[in-house]
């Protein structure tokens, strides 16, 4: 029962089976744009609940700012900044009238609005009326939101004409406070993306090519797919004073005197729950870490004659009520009895597409014998999948295994991550030959698949064209430097410092 | 420390006011929409938390749909339905250029996409795709999203052109099934404004010329606000088979044959903020139900002198750690600690405003005599607001003064809707007398002024007329009739049919 292509065989088509049979996403008749499904939605609501309560305990309070932006707000930006993505939704109409029998659009605006790719500009026009004094500052606000940027190439979840995301915007009296900010949630995207969703990251700042439009600096938590290409999971900016002066965020210092204010902003998407399926899932389907998991424990009565019914739901109501009352993660449980009247092996092969932690089969045997069939997702291909043990020990120990299926998951993820940096290429010509190679699985527990290089670069901007031509990028300059002297990977120049080169999405 | 205007003096200014004053939203410079500030999205949340839990509890499950709907997905609708609304925004290009200097729309879509007002045409096109057999049945979705109409008279919270909702959409094998689900949320509605937000509600059914475009019935909770006019709170659609017959819902049922689905609708929006404001408000500013109150509890340090510092930060952090423990509602109590560096009264006069349901404020004499000054909001201008009470007494009854403060909030605001029902009225020009009179404010336990009129109506769609001149709408048919006979209150008519007439927003 395993998907229509392996990783192997077709990494791409694999990814699309994944989210398809996982029943998580679909394409929409409104194209580009794709229908997010109770499974793939459920995912996101546990991410933002996970990451709403970090958001709140470090201070932030959540707002809602229009998404329709004015397209002057856009017109400095355009002019000045370099790199300024001018690929949008435009409304330029706002009524529909039958002509002929045919709907077109009608009441031209005098200003065309834009839906929000990014709130920046419109955010900092509020700033500037909120702020005035340094009493006023810090402002620290986050919002949950929709957001458009129109992609020629849609991929479901990795990238959308629309997604949602948060994004945070603050603005602060001094430039060293902002720095803390912008690297505070950097810390908090990466606890986020280690913890929660067990893919561990590289944090690390952004080349300035790679940079936000607009920022001074640009920070990232990278991941590895099990391709070996990179995803950025989350970015988070220290802006400066440009966008402060732009919009005119000037406040009064302790000093009297009349001074711009240093903003950050900082975001996470629905591009995460592509990274959770291309770090977690296998070739039977997802695999949802249970943090996130919008049930950890599927339970499927196993019924084939009408009289054992009762029986068995009851025993199953009993088991469930019991397990209900467990806390793994400081949260409550999530479980689900699947009563729905369907085979209960079709039952079973949809939970383990769909990925969910823990499956259970219960039937009348199990409830006479005060026993628990169960197999848990992650271990769905080894030869001790399935097991069979008293209620009384599974219910004791239920909590624990979900914490250690997390931990597992997470385990295993960093051991590739760790396992496919490669350290040890030295010239332009190795790393050509490299990254030459075509992008396959990484398969688990081997090496030599096309994945991350980590070695010297010069930081001379030109050496950015051979990167290019090979689809390659400068995905971050690590936090962790090694400090030594040695000779940038593209130029043979003498160079100190470290980057992560790889593929991306 | 009274707003600028009250309700008697001015009721819209006074509106306005509480909304500014309560810090809770205000207009943008995107025109006609707005930005909702910190403590009126706090409100949005808990009203949000609150409804997901019934919308989960009730079975349905969570996804999300594309924000814009092809155009051609509304040709069908504008060709057959009355009252189909046209002001939409329309988005036409995908892309901005710069031109002489200047950022001007660029790259022309094919189809013009619409930013949905509401999602039955993309959802119906989802539902045809997943729907094939009547084990597919129901489905029972919902989405929390933005929309936008193009609202002409924009006004924070009760009518802008961006807003945020709820829209919960399912399709049924049975109409009964589809009406008995109709009728469920109608009164999850019911619970939500009457139970969480202590707001009032008649339930009924709108009349023809009032329904939802495309429903064969839609049911509403009306609420009355302080100047006697009725906020329409939440609708409820049962639309029968005529969005399945236009997007092809269709399903074999167990006769083997093939049947359109029967399907529903529901929402409720960010407006209810705006019947809370206008149920609850005073002449000081806002009052918020504990239950959606971002805190309940508001603990403001009062310190003179700086030694005296710690001694009442200790007194206060030890409170907070006692109070943190209750659960009144069954939830976790919110309160703050509003430690910034502002004067005190300014601090008490912010959280009046913003209608904080308990104000306390502790000094070094309150720590010195274990003490706790507190202030109900809803009793501030009783000669009984200032309370000096035990700590251990003060912690001991907290949970129970929240929840009594939710029931008194619900109790005032049910009689003020049962004393202002007039029923007394019985021929047609008495009617017209009496909605002629200005609408003002409704002064607690007194009558006389314009309100709701429940009387007969004969059904007749030309008395319509009547009402449409003197801007009078039919708000609903309310499920409590008398039954009795009667005359038409517009035409004279004999009339058995009790309604409900009223101004409204």
């Amino acid at each position: 029962m395993s998907l229509k292509k392996s990783r192997k065989e077709n990494y791409p088509e694999w990814y699309q089976c994944v989210v398809s049979e996982a029943d998580m996403a679909e394409n929409s008749s409104s194209p580009g744009c794709m229908v997010i499904k109770p499974w793939g939605y459920g995912i996101w609501e546990r991410i933002r609940d996970v990451f709403d309560e970090k958001i709140k305990s470090t201070d932030h309070e959540n707002c809602y700012f229009p998404m329709f932006i004015p397209l002057s707000f856009f017109q400095k930006e355009a002019e000045h900044v370099d790199g300024f993505a001018k690929e949008m939704a435009v409304v330029t109409h706002s009524r529909l009238s039958m002509k002929d029998g045919k709907l077109v659009p009608d009441s031209k605006l005098e200003e065309p609005l834009i839906v929000r790719p990014t709130s920046e500009a419109i955010i900092a026009d509020s700033f500037s009326k909120w702020v005035k004094s340094y009493r006023d500052l810090p402002v620290l606000i986050n919002q949950w939101a929709n957001v458009v940027r129109w992609e020629m190439r849609p991929r479901l979840f990795l990238r959308t004409r629309e997604f949602l995301w948060q994004e945070g915007h603050t603005a602060h009296s001094t430039p060293e406070e902002a720095e803390t900010e912008t690297k505070t949630m950097l810390e908090a995207y990466c606890e986020l993306c280690e913890e929660t969703l067990a893919m561990p990251v590289i944090l690390g700042k952004k080349p300035e090519h790679e940079k936000f439009p607009g920022a001074v600096d640009t920070y990232c938590v990278e991941a590895m797919m099990q391709d070996g290409k990179a995803l950025q999971a989350g970015t988070s900016h220290f802006l400066g004073q440009n966008f402060a002066k732009s919009a005119n965020i000037s406040f009064v210092n302790k000093n009297n005197q009349q001074e711009y204010a240093y903003t950050t902003s900082w975001g996470v998407s629905t591009r995460l729950i592509g990274g959770v399926i291309m770090t977690h899932a296998d070739d039977e389907g997802m695999v949802v870490p249970p943090r996130i998991a919008p049930y950890q424990v599927v339970i499927i009565p196993v019924i084939k004659k009408p009289e054992d019914e009762n029986t068995v739901m009851n025993y199953i109501n009993n088991l469930a009520a019991e397990i209900r009352k467990l806390i793994p993660f400081g949260e409550k449980i999530r479980i689900k009895i699947d009563k729905r009247d369907r085979k209960s092996v079709d039952k079973y092969w949809e939970w383990t597409r769909k990925g969910a932690p823990i499956i259970c089969e219960i039937g009348p045997r199990d409830a006479a014998e005060n026993k628990v069939m169960l197999k848990e997702r992650l271990k769905i291909n080894t030869s001790n999948a399935k097991e069979i043990i008293g209620k009384e020990e599974f219910i004791a120990t239920l909590s624990q295994r979900i914490e250690n299926i997390q931990k597992e998951m997470f385990d295993r993820a960093k051991k590739r991550l760790d396992a496919n940096i490669r350290t040890d290429i030295k010239t332009v010509e190795d790393f050509n030959r490299y990254f030459e190679q075509s992008n396959e699985w990484i398969e688990d527990g081997k090496q030599g698949k096309v994945a991350f290089v980590r070695g010297k670069w010069s930081g001379d901007p030109n050496s950015e064209e051979l990167l290019k031509a090979m689809k390659i990028t400068i995905r971050c300059i690590p936090f962790d430097q090694s400090n030594t002297q040695g000779t940038c990977l593209l130029t043979g120049k003498p160079a100190t410092m470290d980057v992560i080169y790889a593929r991306s999405y």
